[in-house]
């Protein structure tokens, strides 16, 4: 089968031949691959940046972001069988630990990554454990379920508490942002500002739905939010940029007894002034990753077959499995929202 | 000033001239009422029925629904100014016992009822304790804002859980349970199934964005939800119809863990198997009266200010003070949403 | 091996030898029941009563609550090891169904039953999948971990919310009431009111260390109740009887804004004044069943392990597996707590 | 009437006679002073240190942490009545803000502060407005409900969720750790480990009650809590130093999922690695300031009228209103925990 591997400790990704997975384990499942998106991660692996190198051993085939169908399933698999149309996610829990225990397996203690730890979906045909397959509805179209993974960020993010008539900032609109912009306006929020400095994006932000998109390089942005919030400031922050600037701008904007919900990885220590920005304000802070499983993707099946989201304003490009290069160009250039290859039909 | 009363212990109301409130205690305020609208319990007082009965000592000035603006305000008033534009609380809580010295004053143990057990606002001029006030955005317009009170009604019930992705039924769909249709739509919920038998009701539950609107006489309730939720059930029931069957019909349709929110009145005891429609399916059952003050009031002028909901879908009648009498009849026949009198510009 | 059976379609149960199972299936694991205590769902079984004879297909090897030591495990087994020790979950749940997939495993709606849908844990070993099992903690004695099942239910029910500085009462007080006693002290309410009719339960009401132990039938329980929570009623009630009166006692004396939880089955439906006991008041009522698959259980260990809870005050009788029938005739008569039987050491 | 001063910009206190208050506003109350407690910031104000220099214009009565009988109330007072019993909240709101309008008035935008901004309780009479007083169980010692403001902190910031069964990390055991512990402790926490260098405060915690008692300079924290939780972290971390090395190593002790509650103030901007100790672990993080008005009182009323927490372990010192200076050099000295002074009986 044709996959997209990492083949050596250096740049680049190369597309070959390898054999198709023939057996499969008691709990495993057989995936044929419809759609594979790009995800960030998988261009820092294609840079071969420090993260890179400390997570991946050569050869492997990357990716995690795919929707199939099931091709095969193991003698014990309960969960999913054979012809249903699936997603996954990309971390596999080990359904040991405290937290996998008490069902918060999304920061399960000894988790492995698909398409890092093990053989990724860039590739024809994906072996991953039934627990990580969520079926996906049959209203979602192909291009829309290979991102659900990324979309479930958004989701996880923007729902850290009910947006029903609050004021939502949303911090770094990468097509994460985005999908959280739409994510909060379908919850209710009544306004939905996007701070953003790129070009690209801040014309993302605007054909997701953002009531103001600001550019805090060009203009006061805890002074906008205070005006168009009649003093109060916002209620909940949504940073996804890792910017330090953006987080010390952002909880300064949060009104008191506001909610801050991280997604943004810094790459650094953040000088911050907590007494200020934090304890005196009675702020509650909330450090997201992955997606609740299966909760988050629920919610994420049901806004997308519902129609609430469409994410055809973030899949802006969508390709064959043959010009992956191409998608790696635009994911490295930036001029892009998300990058879905179509690997079959 | 003119001013509608029950006048006598008997059917009917009388418009009439009384005296306009000079004097305001320290913490009083008098408003200059715009607009006030009719409520079903103002024609519970106009049909002089039992409730009527044994909560009203006439003379006494009726109507609780209105939005005006700040005319004379108390030595010791600090929440609102003269010219101020308001709109009120139904209950006046006595900010003394438990339940009011732990923020839950909308279940205060010893609540007042404007226009019920103090004169009311179906008057030019009301006189009322500044802790009921609320402070409208000037975005919404009076006739609006006099319905803000039921608006909260629908607000509060709807909002018992996070509807982000969540399917809903309503059963009832009278004006307040209209405006939980427009509350679940602009929340979130992925699915608004409202229930009802009354053709006007039916139509109003369309007009305001109900997904689907079924006549449990007419069709299979429990059956139709659970072909329409892929066999889930729903995650949230509204109950808003003061209806045993309907309540018996909403719970079984309730998906395992899902939450009833009621704020229908049976009017007696109801005959239910709590075994199997609440405890073996770990639902939540949530009773629901009046609006939080003023978390609930927050939420809806935001819902209103924003656009997120429009109540000219419910507001069907705007008619002057004098015509207050065609108002009533309205009401007694059924045939319509909320009814809003203009009392002044 | 040695095993309790219904082997007819009658009352009374048979100990007899029976094969002890040898193959496991991929996710299955075999224990060595160590102890094994009595339900009154047995009791049920033995008395062959209506439920009974709707959910019980003779042969059957009864039995579910035990705590044992893990003697085999399947290929696919990861959860647990030869040696563990453990106790299980009497629901075994589907994990497929919306609310297995969304963490809500107790309320899975294909959920089947150890010791009633498959062969229990009244027998020397037993075979169960290794998804219910529960690593214990060495620090608690087998005695104790065997009733960690209906422990659960105690902790299930009063956990609901929150339960410090409150105000509690418990209606019922069987063994499960009797435990639920001890975890509202452990979760810090500062009042536990027991209302109970029986003598055996009432002395195991006050063993526990009940507050107050009050007999409805002796006294005013709402009058009683108001005296002692300065009139507001008390903050949280745990209905733990199935009586009909006693939860409307229960939720009259419940302070407005106050929560019920209930794990009481009534057998029938209640006639109830949902307007004045819930809607106009803005309760909550919780339905439970079973336990939060592992919240509950991790709970439930940490309470027993730190020395928090002391079941040697609900575990009444400790005796011989031969001693079965004992066992059973204590349970029919109601005087005891808990039971255990010693199955091997 | 006696009172302590801060007459002159400069570091101590008088004791002088200022005239007692006479006239009491429509809603104000004047409260004839029983007991009165040094905090720590009337320390700061003592030295006259920067934040004492910019928030201070003397001359001022100080002190704000008292209980006492109500002597005198303004003709719109409804919430108390002369001879009523009480404490009260520091923090003045203004009721106007949006916090204050949706019960949050403890992070009110206009705060004002007892004892700073107005004439404070270090006097034998004090004037506040009615909106923050307490009425205290006639059950607790006026030697217990003048320190019931900074237990009030203690509830506050350990009640951020609950502990029933849960493991705490306090880090920091002043006064405010030493009530976090009892707090603790009574609410259910499984294991409440105290981590703190001085000997004063380690015997503090302690006698408090803390399970552990572990000094970071002596040992490795983070090694230590990872022995005694199972390789799980703790659940909670209460961060009651205001040192950024407390802050981090707690961070990086906390399971994740874990919850961290801040109440220590640390002076300065902190350099944090969010992305490992707080985003990647899915902590949250809430900033705690003052006392829900007036939840956390009621839940710390009923923890001490129940005996649940014992404050005699944390209050060392009463003495007379004339030995004021000594209690100031024990707060100096930081060899006591709460000093009480009996300003009348």
């Amino acid at each position: 089968m044709k996959a997209i591997l990492k083949t050596h400790m250096a740049a680049g990704l190369t597309m070959q031949d390898v054999p198709k997975p023939t057996e499969v384990g008691p709990t495993e499942v057989l995936v044929k691959v419809r759609r594979a998106s790009i995800c960030g991660s998988d261009v820092h692996i294609y840079k071969w940046d420090d993260w890179a190198r400390s997570h991946i051993k050569p050869p492997m085939i990357i990716g995690h972001e795919f929707a199939g169908t099931v091709e095969a399933v193991g003698e014990a698999v309960t969960m999913v069988k054979v012809g249903d149309y699936v997603a996954a996610e990309t971390h596999i829990p080990c359904q040991q630990c405290y937290q996998c225990k008490t069902n918060r397996m999304h920061i399960c203690r000894n988790m492995k990554i698909l398409g890092v730890d093990i053989d990724g979906a860039f590739a024809e045909y994906v072996k991953v454990p039934q627990t990580i397959l969520w079926k996906v509805s049959e209203k979602i179209s192909p291009d829309f379920a290979s991102v659900m993974e990324p979309f479930g960020n958004a989701v996880h993010t923007a729902l850290v508490e009910d947006l029903t008539g609050k004021t939502v900032l949303i911090t770094g609109v990468g097509p994460i942002g985005a999908m959280a912009v739409q994510v909060a306006k379908a919850a209710g929020a009544s306004l939905v500002i996007a701070s953003e400095i790129k070009p690209y994006r801040k014309n993302l932000a605007m054909i997701n739905g953002a009531d103001i998109v600001l550019d805090p390089t060009q203009e006061d942005l805890y002074a906008r939010i205070m005006n168009v919030t009649n003093g109060d400031g916002v209620d909940v922050l949504l940073e996804m940029s890792g910017n330090p600037v953006a987080l010390e701008q952002g909880l300064r904007s949060l009104t008191r007894g506001g909610t801050a919900s991280i997604l943004g990885v810094f790459g650094a220590k953040v000088k911050l002034s907590i007494d200020e920005l934090i304890t005196f304000k009675g702020i509650k802070i909330c450090g997201i990753t992955g997606r609740k499983i299966f909760e988050t993707w629920r919610t994420a099946d049901q806004l997308l077959s519902s129609g609430k989201v469409d994410l055809s304003k973030v899949v802006t490009h969508i390709i064959s499995f043959d010009e992956w290069q191409k998608g790696f160009d635009l994911m490295l250039k930036g001029e892009c929202g998300k990058v879905v290859m179509k690997v079959s039909d």
